[in-house]
């Protein structure tokens, strides 16, 4: 008799985007004549950019003909791909990683869901809070996070690392010593970083305690100011303790194309065992490799008119991020983020719980944000607005807002 | 201190077809002048077909624009796709399975390896030997394997089911009792299958045991007789007992473009948890759903024109498959397979072993061929064929092999 994996059961009921949807459903419904602005799931509304519309297209020509059709892609991508993400994203800025060291997959989701199969049940996690969900909901199912306390919405073996306007939404150093971290900077959903200086302690602490730090890089492409790091890898001894995690959603449009990048070093050995090795053979075994179309589209993300094309498209989105803290600034709000990501984080006003706001704001100003309880505990009394919408829409927001 | 998944460890160290790479790489590099033709991997030769490349141009040009841009995709696939798949793939054959039945993904690997998480550890499984390496290794990696006899090729925790000439390839209800019943028919890598009737008798046994079918249909395209079910689902009762994955790999050449899809029918409800929508979970948790471009060209699978087009693609590897099967017949080799897929499956000539027989046609024939051993202990003394090779190396292999 087929038994479950009780694991998921385990899992809070709804999530929260999904919610998000049915509110917004319900209003659109019974008030069918507002417009409603929707700045809430982290969505791009810009088209792929010409050179890598013009490089799928060459692709798709390519699959069409014998003599240069591609079949199943080699496990870790093609070297084509992985040799201009060595190039542009590491050695340009003097890190050292190795093609054989990059592993291409269709989006940095399934990496951060899957990359905790290569741990062991009982380790522990630590994760900041509020959080991107799906580094603590894979591990949920996996069978790692202990028990869930409904009221307050956290897991019992979980470490949770708050962020919040008291720390300018710096994890400081657990009390328990984690055995597996993840961080996420620029972080989402708070918009705001930390610096080189400061990745570099992590770094440091991750080495002294044997952890191993995840480090989701999917908006990095966001930065502005020179003390923030792009890679973990600028940190001095990341290599023996950090896989990096990167998205080509976020800097090319690629939430509908699907692409994005693992970073494991061949440091990174515990207990006798590679983890490089070790996700090889994940990739190998369960995966397929990403659509030749699909690698060529990101290799053409770092050529001179790619790269010249999605320069505009980032400025575009944070010309919107702009508008949104300024906006939001001038009409008396606490905001965070908007300078090296495209979240914006506000703390909700007048003491509203962050779902209190949601419907205020959904109500009143017809436009839809993400309640930062959403993320975490340490996310109730903030809430979410993203970049990614139209500029036109973006300041049609803005104006509802400052209004109300 | 990070403690890794001990489970990878247990897995034995080489790969079947990297093995096979490196043998014909260093023959290769040891003969320049031989001209090597390979029969070995499951990888398609032919173009993908006009109607499919038409579909994917006009999708690479929607998301080109913004007005059409698509952005993340739902979850489970969109509804165009996974309507056309309950259209034709279904309907058309009286198999009662709803959309929201239907999860696209980037291909049947993948699912076929993801799968079992959704089952408890303690689960036992059964596979067919010989067998896809997939649902053996994803369940290793997991734990639900037990210990690996080396001499014997088999886990402690796995039952095998022989498929051999002794029993025309039928699997027999095992001694113990499976919770997980891991089928694939046509059979890869056989090239055998079992009747409607056959299959009958395994969604019975399923039913009456509690156990859960994983129904691996990738080759379903190829089968050419009556009696041969396309789908589980034109079995009575397969809705309460059995999981389909479906793979555009080989019906439409799909291996570089990456698409499949998995039928998690609703009635499949164990301990009182219901496995679409865990599995639904787990799709929205851990995958970001197949590119827009892979989709669209998925639906000009089903178009008139894909149809026709793929009908001949079809039909070129099949005539591959004759002239191999006849081929080797006139050789006076034991063969099977080739009517209802696209492999040919061989006795080994005067005992000698899968590996010795693929030294030998290597050397001797300058043909690629798979060790059966690769696939299983009832693989010895057997060896894989596939017709996905040109028509012309096909001819040229089989001439080779008939001189020998």
């Amino acid at each position: 008799m087929l038994k479950v994996n009780t694991n998921y059961q385990k899992l809070p009921g709804s999530y929260l985007f999904s919610t998000i949807g049915k509110k917004v459903a319900a209003y659109t419904k019974a008030n069918p004549d507002r417009q409603v602005i929707r700045l809430g799931i982290g969505d791009v509304t810009q088209p792929i950019a010409p050179a890598i519309i013009a490089a799928m297209h060459r692709a798709v020509d390519e699959m069409g003909a014998a003599e240069t059709f591609h079949g199943y892609a080699p496990d870790l991508g093609y070297e084509f791909l992985r040799n201009a993400i060595v190039e542009h994203d590491y050695k340009a800025r003097g890190c050292q990683i190795s093609a054989d060291e990059i592993f291409v997959s269709d989006g940095a989701k399934c990496d951060s869901g899957n990359i905790q199969e290569l741990f062991a049940l009982d380790n522990r996690i630590a994760v900041t809070d509020p959080v991107y969900p799906v580094y603590v909901d894979s591990n949920v199912m996996a069978g790692r996070t202990g028990t869930y306390d409904e009221a307050a919405g956290t897991w019992s073996h979980v470490i949770y690392m708050p962020c919040t306007m008291e720390n300018d939404f710096v994890p400081e150093f657990p009390k328990e010593t984690p055995d597996v971290i993840y961080l996420c900077f620029p972080n989402n959903p708070t918009g705001t970083t930390i610096t080189r200086d400061q990745l570099q302690a992590w770094v440091d602490y991750a080495n002294k305690n044997g952890a191993l730090i995840i480090y989701d890089a999917a908006y990095e492409a966001y930065i502005s100011q020179e003390q923030v790091a792009h890679s973990i890898y600028e940190c001095e001894g990341a290599r023996t303790c950090a896989i990096e995690l990167k998205s080509f959603s976020k800097n090319a449009g690629f939430t509908g194309v699907r692409l994005g990048y693992t970073v494991v070093p061949k440091e990174l050995v515990y207990e006798g065992q590679s983890l490089n090795a070790m996700w090889a053979r994940r990739h190998g075994t369960k995966y397929n490799g990403a659509p030749y179309i699909v690698q060529r589209a990101g290799e053409a993300v770092y050529s001179p008119e790619g790269k010249a094309q999605l320069k505009e498209q980032v400025a575009y989105y944070m010309k919107n991020a702009s508008v949104i803290y300024q906006g939001l600034k001038e009409s008396g709000y606490t905001v965070f983020g908007g300078v090296n990501a495209p979240y914006i984080w506000l703390k909700t006003p007048k003491d509203m719980t962050s779902w209190e706001f949601f419907d205020f704001l959904l109500e009143q100003a017809n436009v839809v944000g993400t309640p930062g309880a959403g993320f975490g505990p340490s996310g109730e009394g903030y809430f979410r607005l993203t970049a990614f919408g139209s500029y036109e829409n973006t300041v049609k927001a803005l104006e509802r807002i400052k209004a109300l």
